[in-house]
């Protein structure tokens, strides 16, 4: 495929909204991720300048209670018999969305029995279909830009509250590009800081508790023109540093999107990646102060069959 | 830093071998992975080419039972509630050694108690020093080198049997280094090809059953001399598609090291990261295939605080 | 110590409610459950007649959602390798109080760092005092007499909703005793039935997830009368068809206790056995047909050194 | 059922031995414990003399590592948040089968696919047949005669080390029986000590480092001689204080049955209750001292649905 259509272009959804199903082939289970090219790879590779590298994954465990809902955090046993050399370790309870993270095309269907790409709850069940190892095996490689929605928002002078249910608009996202000086370009990965996760870290432990089961977040607006803005981007994957990428709860105005979330519209209609509770505090300022906001970026999700999500495992590289 | 020393210049350690404690510090917990700097990463990433990513990381659990050895595979469930559009998934017994693996430097010590850069056994459970988080934060990129022992052993004429316990000594070492036609820079990680990976997943489930507590593999060779040859490299890391990176059982002729294991030296004294049951054999093909046996490195190890090992998450990209 | 003082003549608790600590000695871990003697048992035994067993245990994992609350249900895996005859099992998140279960005196303490007989918090998480092995190793044996509250309410002619926050007092367990036919005797469990759980099994897999964060349920009020009662009865343990023995929420009103739940009075000051989300309904339904309220009850807690609580395993028998 | 057949009016079954299959009904998932009447429980409730009771589980996890075989210790989390009077815990790596424990009918069958009263496969992994919670709803309860192998031996002048492979034969059970004074009644339990649980307890860590996957254990010797005299008892079910009832590793002299093991014929034919690893040490002490063989026995094994094993949660009364 030379090219992809626009959301215009795209044929509506059964339910609401545009669907991309099918344009990858009717046995593709890697969505916008087959954006990430070898030639786009290698390009995005010569974006290494300085060679410094971010870690974008927060500490294991660190979201917990909150961010962590009913997954919880990770058991951590480090087993060690005295007097001996070795040590070795062992996780349970451990949900791979429970702290930074990908959400895998089988995460989210457009509807019940509605996965990406016409895919069936069976088939998920059966580990054969959208599952994140076939993201790992293809490899998340390529350009990332940086667009910082909560230095923008401040920047134009405007109150902002990165606990808060923020809902970023079209405006707002266009607002940060232009701030970032940015075209997109297809395969990208748009890393969205809001400062939530930053926000999130810095409270005392008693308002962590009583954030869970009451959290809200900023995030993309719930419209059906942020769906068409991000498609038109031609971005592969989107992620954000709160735990939904979309604002919580969802704003229910009269452009309110109808679906109960943009999940089921960008993941399951889509195929885009999104990724959540990314760490992107340090990146973001690094490119407030050197004012590059396009980057390398790399991650490896496990290659777990039949897997849901997973970590994060990224880096960028400037 | 500006260089390091040589082998021969460094201190002895007290129970036999060399000792590179305190060459970054008292206080660092990253050893040779401190080689990893901005400058070679940055040149490093300008080995990319045609932008091709070979994940190395083998599916999860696909090494059980006798590569998972007392560990176990991780137990997978997927969590839906028939009629909804959601999914998610949580692992149990997940042993971030039982699969394609990061040792961190606090895996194995020099000896009991003395952990790599005189670390105690009390700062590892405390999750002080040492631990795979460090590595995390640092990151962990550069230029890799495959050295393929297979085929090197192989077209030297000489019998080679993947699944048989060869001892793989510093001239065949030079013999895959010299076939691969690279020299050996600072921080470069060194990819050892045995072929042992790509044997034990063809087998029959019947004779993976036996083969557990029975296992034998290739690795290199328990000899000082071995020791001296991957320091003088000023490799950072060295990974193999093994679970030991040393051949096993331990060759126990005139040149054996005095050590239980080669493990005790390399992570103990040198802070070298040691990768195991990585998945080379795509990478080695492709290399065989086009002559060039350097490439970009990234892994992002678990951000896991106090944590021993790490699943690899590691790409090459040519 | 021949007979248990009343509880006017316990000593107050420095922040209300009387106190029982040292009554079985500074060192004693067990608390009402020393009542259990020998002569009490082989007395009990003599009390089955018709040799009925009662499963007082739920199936495990049926109270989730809801009435697991954060803890989750137990994950089983099945291990079979086909074409075997053998089969194994294992459970992860195995919560040993997210079904039919026993409080330790570990499990809540009169106030922070104020465990049942003035055990610290220190001692409890070295697994040295109160855990749930001392049951396990005195064992748990002795009469029960059965309060059936839901129908003593009922045949007085009182509306009664059994997934509703009724606060059953002391006229109500009066009530109960009365109809039961039965006199409290030293060391007796006390099994309370309010038809809780039998309400929540029937209700819709919807309503459950309702539920979820939301339950509320009857049981004893949250008043000092109550503690008096309790006391005074001199029954070893209390095992209820709730969560919590104790009215949810709490009911505030002018008589209500001073401490956030009775939990802290009867676990952390009289050493109390607590017994919750028992299966007392076939045993209610059967006491209500013979008109024999009291039984032989044995329970076999998880010898589980620092253990916190227990699967109920419980037996009635008739 | 008013009587059961002898061993020799049992069909043959197919490869060996006899079957008891269809004895109880085609549907049946007790097997013999449904041998354990009302009125052979009330009346074993009547031996209950002294009101002593004997807890007859072993500490979890104390049989690790060599008696847990592949399955390792349970992993224990205790939950606690500084500050406040709670605490609650977990297990994660919980195999019922790690410690004191039932064998479920649906642990092991006569042969691949043929599990106690022809039940398949594809029966027990969906949780239909023969598993654990079918016997928890039962109850197990009844008469137990304990056969104390390890005294008979000795005070029959043999040498005898309980941490050897010695084969108890029908010889030696009568010997124990008659020095029991006991005889064998419809529906028992027969607990059959043998020193071996108490000999591993005493040996130093080293040792049963060790003995992992190099341990050895008395036990009945592997004869249809002994499968009929067990049949012959009309007992329910056989517990022991060794991990596999019969000897390990098997006798294979020119009386061994013709299967693998025992337990492919009391299992997997007979439907008999095995019981393993239980802790017989204290409570055959007693019955030395007092010369009173026989007891009340009360276990209430896990109310899991599709359970394959449970804890023993057994008591011995006297």
């Amino acid at each position: 495929m030379t090219e992809l259509p626009s959301y215009a272009d795209l044929p509506p959804a059964p339910g609401g909204g545009r669907s991309a199903w099918g344009l990858f082939g009717e046995q593709d289970n890697l969505g916008l991720v087959n954006l990430m090219t070898p030639e786009r790879i290698a390009a995005a590779a010569r974006l290494v300048r300085r060679g410094q590298v971010f870690c974008l994954d927060m500490p294991l465990g660190s979201v917990a209670p909150a961010l962590a809902t009913f997954r919880g955090a990770p058991r951590h046993h480090v087993l060690h018999q005295p007097g001996t050399a070795g040590f070795d370790d062992v996780y349970d309870n451990f949900y791979p969305q429970a702290s930074s993270q990908w959400d895998s095309l089988a995460h989210v269907g457009y509807a019940p029995d509605q996965m990406y790409n016409g895919v069936t709850e069976q088939q998920v069940l059966a580990g054969e279909r959208n599952t994140i190892d076939h993201w790992a095996r293809h490899g998340i490689a390529g350009r990332a830009v940086l667009l910082d929605a909560e230095r923008a928002i401040r920047a134009a002078g405007r109150p902002y509250d990165p606990g808060e249910s923020v809902a970023i608009d079209v405006d707002d996202l266009e607002l940060a590009r232009r701030q970032a000086g940015v075209e997109f370009a297809p395969g990208d990965t748009i890393l969205l800081h809001t400062g939530f996760a930053a926000w999130y870290v810095r409270q005392p432990v008693q308002v962590k508790n009583r954030l869970h089961g009451n959290v809200t977040a900023p995030g993309v607006a719930h419209t059906e023109a942020v769906c068409e803005y991000l498609w038109n981007s031609h971005a592969a994957a989107i992620a954000c540093d709160t735990f939904g990428v979309e604002v919580f709860p969802a704003d229910r105005g009269a452009q309110a999107h109808p679906f109960g979330f943009l999940h089921n519209m960008l993941i399951g209609q889509f195929g885009m990646a999104l990724g959540e509770l990314w760490w992107l505090a340090d990146l973001a300022a690094d490119c407030a102060a050197d004012g590059i906001h396009e980057m390398f970026l790399v991650s490896a999700p496990l290659n777990a069959p039949g897997g849901i999500g997973s970590p994060a495992n990224a880096v960028a590289i400037k």
